[in-house]
């Protein structure tokens, strides 16, 4: 048998049973959660005593005069994925879910998180921790009010507060007589001392050029001619999220679970660029590439990424003008740039530009896609059972491929699925088929058009809750904002990627989603207008085993067809040069045209099991 | 022949032939615009000569030392029309287009108005005023700072300007050593002196208890419940649309053209009712109903209109929280109300909870649909051509039944349809279909699902411009905010009524819309669940002559050939037992299901000729 090649995956490839089996054997202790109310209280074994850090920090407070502390779940750069010296909340509180924000006060502390994470809050903390089932500013701040004196000071670490954050608590505080008081030393860094894991340190290295659409020379020149046709006129443009710095100097490194970015700032001025960064991680050729020797307008400037502070305060005093995009800038930026000297957009220059792919990085993100039969693992699912469940029993699996490139998720069965599986399998597929074929107007959002993902769903009284999709980036996110289905993402615009991903979850049962990644093009329609759609640029088969047939309609059917037939003239040539013949047999067997009555029982699972692996690598 | 009756529609019914034939006939004189480039320049008859009171608002903004006005085209209420003696902008300018604002300075006059206006305000104004064709704060704001210099003022009347749009130009305006200025006199009030028409003064009168879904008492009751459940604790809820303080008292006039409403404010505070109108306007039996001659907590103190604004500043010297609704507030109630005493909700408790109709309101809507086979009249549609051409030519024509409690919208052909109008017309009705028979979540809101409207005619390349659907409030608004499709309408619920109503329009040739009155229910899925869909209440049947049946799905001429049923079963009997024999034999004709073939040729529109009228004027 073939064996795996895994050169086309450059970051990360992922083969991880994300399964939702029977109940019982997946889901042991269950229900072995702590018990506060007991003398002495129950605590599981995963539990982590907080005490000494809790009294370590209400001293820290105690030297700043505050009667509480907010710690949030975020990093400085509003990172999707933190990095372990970022994970404060998690050191703190014990519990270790993505998010959740944590106060302490001097007599209580307490966690809010969502649904997702309660089980295991109450199984990761310890009886020093309320858990609080609300989430946003409104439910802490009213919780706050009643545990702190009025007068009191609510401190805080002004990057770890995005602006629209620092605003909910402080509209919410409004009135009440408690002052948000923001702190730039952390506390939590204080007592957490040497035992905090170290900031990455790796190198930054330059993209190769086959892998870039556009050199930093003119991408900077795109910014630059950005600000100068800007009404407002902005003198700089400053870069908090690190995709950006990234992107915008074909810069990449590993600071970041998942995501091949550095920590840094960039300050973008009509005459200099500033990159914060760590400068010792910089080889001599990556600082020659930058034109770091030199303070012309197209040199490259590197100051130590703790100076971004006072150094945009000291830029602020100038007859000046700073562009910032609102929804990365962190409040510890925001509060030292006087108001009138803000320009304000939600996204900044650079993250729009990037939503965008010239023809370059849609080749590259469309050469990416073939080679891909893979698998699925994200933050929000349910805990991972381990392999050895596989055999033992009819189970769903996710398969996704990722990388810095795609997103791709199939769901599989490994043994006979039940009609309900097949019917909310089938009305998953329609939706991923109703939003994939749409054909829109030029510049409608996302927002307005993802519910064709979910009207089968919703037919049946079904529903899934997380998002549509999202953007898609080049060698950068897998989740690239700001394209995507949600009411905050930018207008759909020829050039930009997207995932379509509709799923369906039965708590504790099974899961499913369909996940493709797509490209938006210009549609032709029969009278003229500007009019988009979508071109999906992954090509895996559909678990035939989990199609009920019956409910397709003759143009779901025709769209499937030829999908599967897209599928064998991209994938099946590239195979058969490769003499990779069972894999072939395989393509070949799972994109036979659907007809509309029930679909052969040849399970595309016991296959997979055998053969997925030389597939996975197969590289273009 | 039966003759009309006209008892069913308590307000208002339209029979208005809004109709698009050949273009020209209709667009006589289409062209006849001004020319400001000739000497002297060409001025169309149409154009109002605006010299003189321009030269006396110029007095006017002398004397506050003002190096601009802005005069917008709104009402103090926020009113979808406006009352005579508020067109301000219309009077200075000479322009009667519903939406555009006009900017003065001491030398140069403009409007910005959308595509809609364009022609119309070409022909309208003299030289003296510049036409700007983009809508907005930022233009206006661009503009301005090329005209008036550094340190000018900028006036305007803060009752005209909501909070939002205020706040949008002072963004804009933000560090460009420009002010906005607030001048409670209106400075072109002053130079219309006496020739502006009388504000309305006919009586304000109690509506019959038949017609209400509840007392005032019982409503009054509600809002305080839930000022004392709300988390900040208001003491008093400021009302500042019309519809607010009618809804509330169960009060109706006839102030505002199309909606029976009367200038107002309400300032229902935990301890006093306080209602701002014309005290002469009531009689001695409405101010018994108000209990206006005592001063507890049921009881109606009647102030003048006048005194709001003081009376609220005063208010907000004690210990006080003011509830209000920003999206119906203006900045001159706004300003003067400290920040930390604002409690703010995009709609007051009020808008919130008139939009759901209770089991009264809901009998009374559905019960006024049978007798509507009405005629459309919308102040954005094109102009109405003269009744003459009605038989002259091949031509589609709206039907409307327009009052306080329904709008419903048919497009029928005077002739033989082309096989366009014929397709686009049944792209309408397709979306008219596939967003009546959705099921979706509960709580989804409208601007989600809208998009189904539209995707039969996005499939070929057509769309429409305006919403798809609005508020029907009882006795109220025909347009009731904040139900609808938009992105500013709130989620939708269980018991509220709303229009849902897509449409085609082909510039200078020809219109369609289909609009039905739908209730929110409940849905009953598969499988269980929080589901939501739409029962239309609405029962005319649509010209069977424009309906492509080749391009309806079996699942549309199902539902098309379930709703002629329900015609037959709600209208039928109804003819019968009046023994209109005549319309009972149109209504089988026009309601025989369809088959899956072209429809037969017989139209509606040449029986309508005869017979609408009759028709029109049946009532419950």
């Amino acid at each position: 048998m073939a064996r795996a090649h895994w050169g086309c995956c450059p970051w990360l490839v992922l083969l991880c049973a994300c399964a939702w089996g029977h109940p019982k054997p997946v889901d042991l202790g269950g229900q072995d959660v702590r018990n506060c109310s007991t003398n002495p209280p129950y605590l599981p074994v995963t539990v982590v005593n907080t005490t000494m850090s809790l009294t370590a920090l209400r001293q820290q407070m105690q030297t700043q005069n505050l009667s509480a502390y907010i710690i949030p779940d975020t990093d400085a750069h509003m990172n999707e994925y933190i990095g372990q010296h970022d994970e404060r909340r998690a050191w703190i509180t014990g519990f270790t879910g993505s998010a959740g924000t944590a106060v302490v006060t001097m007599k209580k502390a307490a966690v809010w998180t969502d649904s997702r994470y309660w089980t295991q809050a109450e199984r990761q903390m310890d009886c020093n921790w309320e858990l609080h089932k609300e989430v946003g500013a409104t439910p802490i701040v009213t919780w706050l009010l009643t545990e702190i004196p009025a007068g009191g000071r609510v401190g805080f670490d002004p990057f770890l507060l995005s602006i629209d954050t620092w605003e909910s608590y402080d509209l919410a505080l409004q009135g009440s007589n408690r002052q948000l008081v923001s702190i730039t030393t952390n506390l939590v860094d204080l007592v957490w001392g040497s035992e905090r894991p170290p900031v990455p340190n790796q190198p930054i290295y330059a993209l190769q050029e086959a892998f870039t659409g556009s050199t930093w020379q003119e991408k900077v020149s795109g910014v630059r001619s950005q600000m100068q046709k800007h009404q407002k006129a902005p003198t700089a443009v400053l870069l908090s999220a690190l995709e950006e710095t990234a992107w915008l100097f074909n810069l990449r490194a590993s600071d970041i679970p998942y995501n091949p970015f550095f920590y840094s700032y960039t300050l973008l001025t009509d005459s200099s660029i500033r990159l914060f960064a760590n400068k010792s991680r910089f080889s001599s050729e990556t600082l020659s590439y930058l034109n770091s020797s030199c303070t012309g307008p197209m040199c490259v400037q590197i100051e130590d990424y703790s100076q971004v502070r006072d150094s945009i305060q000291a830029y602020a005093l100038g007859d000046v003008r700073i562009w910032i995009g609102t929804s990365y800038t962190m409040y510890g930026i925001y509060e030292v740039i006087p108001k009138e000297k803000l320009v304000t957009d939600t996204y900044s220059p650079v993250m729009m530009t990037k939503a965008v792919k010239n023809s370059k990085e849609q080749a590259l993100l469309k050469a990416s896609h073939p080679c891909h039969l893979c698998k699925a693992h994200r933050k929000h699912m349910a805990p991972v059972p381990s392999p050895r469940h596989l055999a033992e029993q009819d189970m769903l699996v996710f398969l996704l491929h990722r990388d810095g490139t795609t997103d791709i998720t199939r769901t599989v069965h490994w043994g006979t699925p039940s009609a309900f599986q097949k019917e909310a399998y089938t009305r998953v597929l329609i939706g991923n088929i109703d939003l994939s074929r749409l054909i829109f107007p030029a510049a409608t959002s996302g927002r307005m058009v993802e519910a064709f993902a979910r009207r089968a769903l919703w037919d049946a009284g079904l529903n899934y809750g997380h998002g549509t999709g999202h953007g898609i980036g080049n060698f950068l996110c897998v989740h690239e904002w700001p394209v995507g289905f949600q009411s905050n993402n930018i207008a759909m615009a020829k050039g930009m990627f997207t995932s379509i991903e509709p799923g369906y979850y039965k708590d504790g049962e099974f899961g499913i989603r369909l996940e493709d990644v797509a490209l938006v093009v210009e549609a032709k329609t029969k009278y003229p207008g500007s009019y988009l759609t979508f071109e999906v640029v992954s090509f895996v088969p559909y678990d035939r085993n989990l199609i009920d047939v019956s409910l397709l309609s003759p143009e779901h059917l025709q769209y499937l067809n030829r999908y599967y037939q897209t599928i064998r003239e991209k994938v099946g040539p590239e195979l058969q040069r490769r003499q990779l013949l069972e894999e072939f047999e395989w393509l070949q067997r799972h994109t036979e045209a659907l007809a509309a009555r029930a679909p052969d029982t040849a399970s595309w699972a016991s296959v997979l099991v055998a053969s997925t692996l030389a597939i996975l690598g197969w590289s273009v």
